[in-house]
């Protein structure tokens, strides 16, 4: 019985389904020698030069093979470093072009969550597959049309949730799954940071779709939606906003909320731009589980607690790379012609989410999600 | 000078009223002997039993010296334990002729919830001062009517809120009022236990006057309140409750509320009859406070975070005893004829909020609050 038979088989045995899509694919079989797949980075600022692309060398299905910036000296001097060839180097205006650019099989984009839409769409167009960072987009209209784009393309699309590739937030979903807590019924998930630079894109509405929330607070949202296993039903939300602060001319600064579940689980959450919080906490009938920091490029820290003691918690694989595991994840998936954990589909269902949660604050009503 | 002169003198400087009005009154100076009061206690469950009563060997101005009782056996057993005399124990029909009895000064209602309103205004109205537990009374109304009586008898009312006692919150409020961790933000407040027994009168509408947020979310919304100092002028919930469960015929399991507060701070509150949760975190722009236990009966534990560094934190006294603290203050409130650090008043006051979170829940609507 291969990997796939073998997996297939313990699926109809029954409950592997639900557990199996909140998990990343097994490692490709080890005698497997596969190719590297080619990328292309699409934004050259500090997220993707000093988180994503240092990651590329630890990874067994991916490397950089093309870059795209507005700034050809970053351009130039990153290719040098990464090994990649002038004729890999493109700007905005001949995008485009990567379609004949045979040695780069998926595109990353990186920029601005309001440019996301455009350079999906446009490198599904050009016949490549794509990773679209978190927020998908600034609207679910948009995030619609980048999965219609892939799909009519036949290439596959992945929204950057590396959490779901982090070993501490893939032994707190195990143990979810698992009701090791006894029945979940409440979690609290908390993101924020005290913005600084008033200046920067995060800050305009028009490239980043709105503040706090859709920079940070999407992790709150994530977190309930993968603890939980669910999709929200309502939607309660309340903003708080100093518009006489410069940073907040455009954008929410506090925009907490509450989602409530079917199971019957309510997940209080918040989202800051003024206030540091990276945490969550799964809470059981029994006991409780909490991540602190929970969702940061390292350092997590679990805790459980049951009954009346309380322990920390090493998952396994601990020191397993979130990065890596999402580059590589994309890449299998392309080769073995599988859906990713977190495609465009996850995507869109945090936009209705967040949308709603814009919503609720606006309205001060619970709003209904289908 | 005179310790209340200084005091007074303190307070003339400036910012020390704000914050005296959330700390204790200092100690009566060691040097003048007062005579201990008479407190009796009304209602002889397990909070009175193994929680209140222990503690008055403990006080220096205050002394049990009546019981009341509907179960004659238990009254005399206690009595005996406490060098109570026969004839200062009474059941629920004789209560009034306390009146006649010169060695109570104070009556302690530690009754369910649904009978506090009557219990205190028959001891006002018996020339009784009285200590009411949490939450004053199942409505807003019968707050109202037990504060008339109280000022009506000339009588000290306050309530039960002993966290307001206990080194670490009273710590935890000074951090908040100095800003120690810049402005506050957000505030994270959760209480809750899986509850037993589906026959206890906590479960019966009409002794409890609702669920978890009657019993144990109060804590929630007290918690909000004193570290911010402030009313809050909206307020968001959701509830979740499965009405098949045997223990919620008649009340709420989960209601989740969020409270907005004027200086723009918001606070995420859980409160729950399914799962276990005590702690609270205050969060500043340049760090948090938690207490986690917070608000039980012992075990409070402190951490603080500034910039990247977390340290547990002993606050001043760390062993002073909360119950203690709450009976003498009443106790030298009484003797020095000041008004107690929560009046009938700030009951009243978590009435109106919680009142209004039920509200909120039932319509799926932001309440505002005057």
């Amino acid at each position: 019985m291969n990997t796939i038979d073998r997996r297939a088989f313990l699926q109809r045995l029954g409950g592997g389904l639900a557990a199996a899509s909140f998990a990343p694919l097994p490692l490709l079989a080890e005698t497997r020698q596969e190719r590297k797949l080619g990328w292309a980075i699409v934004g050259l600022g500090g997220y993707a030069t000093r988180q994503i692309m240092p990651q590329f060398k630890n990874c067994r299905f991916s490397k950089i093979t093309a870059l795209v910036s507005g700034s050809p000296d970053k351009a130039r001097t990153l290719a040098q470093e990464y090994g990649v060839p002038q004729r890999s180097i493109y700007d905005y205006r001949n995008f485009d072009s990567i379609r004949d650019n045979p040695e780069v099989d998926i595109v990353y984009v990186v920029l601005p969550n309001g440019l996301h839409a455009e350079y999906t769409i446009r490198a599904a167009r050009a016949g490549k597959h794509v990773m679209c960072e978190k927020p998908m987009a600034n609207t679910v209209r948009e995030c619609e049309q980048m999965i219609a784009a892939c799909r009519q393309a036949g290439k596959k699309l992945m929204i950057g949730y590396r959490s779901r590739f982090e070993p501490h937030n893939v032994e707190a979903i195990r143990v979810a799954r698992a009701q090791e807590l006894g029945p979940s019924r409440v979690i609290v998930a908390d993101h924020g940071f005290n913005i600084g630079n008033p200046n920067q894109w995060r800050l305009k509405r028009e490239l980043s779709g709105g503040g706090s929330l859709m920079d940070i607070g999407v992790y709150s949202v994530q977190a309930a939606r993968y603890l939980t296993g669910e999709e929200p039903t309502a939607v309660n939300a309340v903003e708080s906003t100093d518009r006489s602060d410069p940073r907040f001319r455009e954008v929410e600064d506090i925009i907490n909320f509450q989602l409530r579940f079917p199971s019957g689980v309510v997940a209080n959450c918040v989202s800051s731009y003024s206030s540091p919080h990276n945490r969550y906490r799964l809470v059981g009938t029994r006991g409780w589980l909490e991540l602190e920091p929970a969702t940061g490029y390292s350092g997590q820290s679990m805790r459980v607690r049951v009954g009346n003691t309380t322990e920390n918690r090493i998952p396994p694989e601990p020191t397993r790379n979130q990065f890596v595991g999402q580059l590589d994840h994309l890449s299998e998936c392309v080769l073995r012609d599988r859906e990713p954990l977190v495609p465009g589909e996850e995507g869109l269902r945090d936009l209705r989410v967040m949308t709603a949660i814009y919503e609720a604050a606006r309205t001060g009503r619970t709003i209904p999600l289908a």
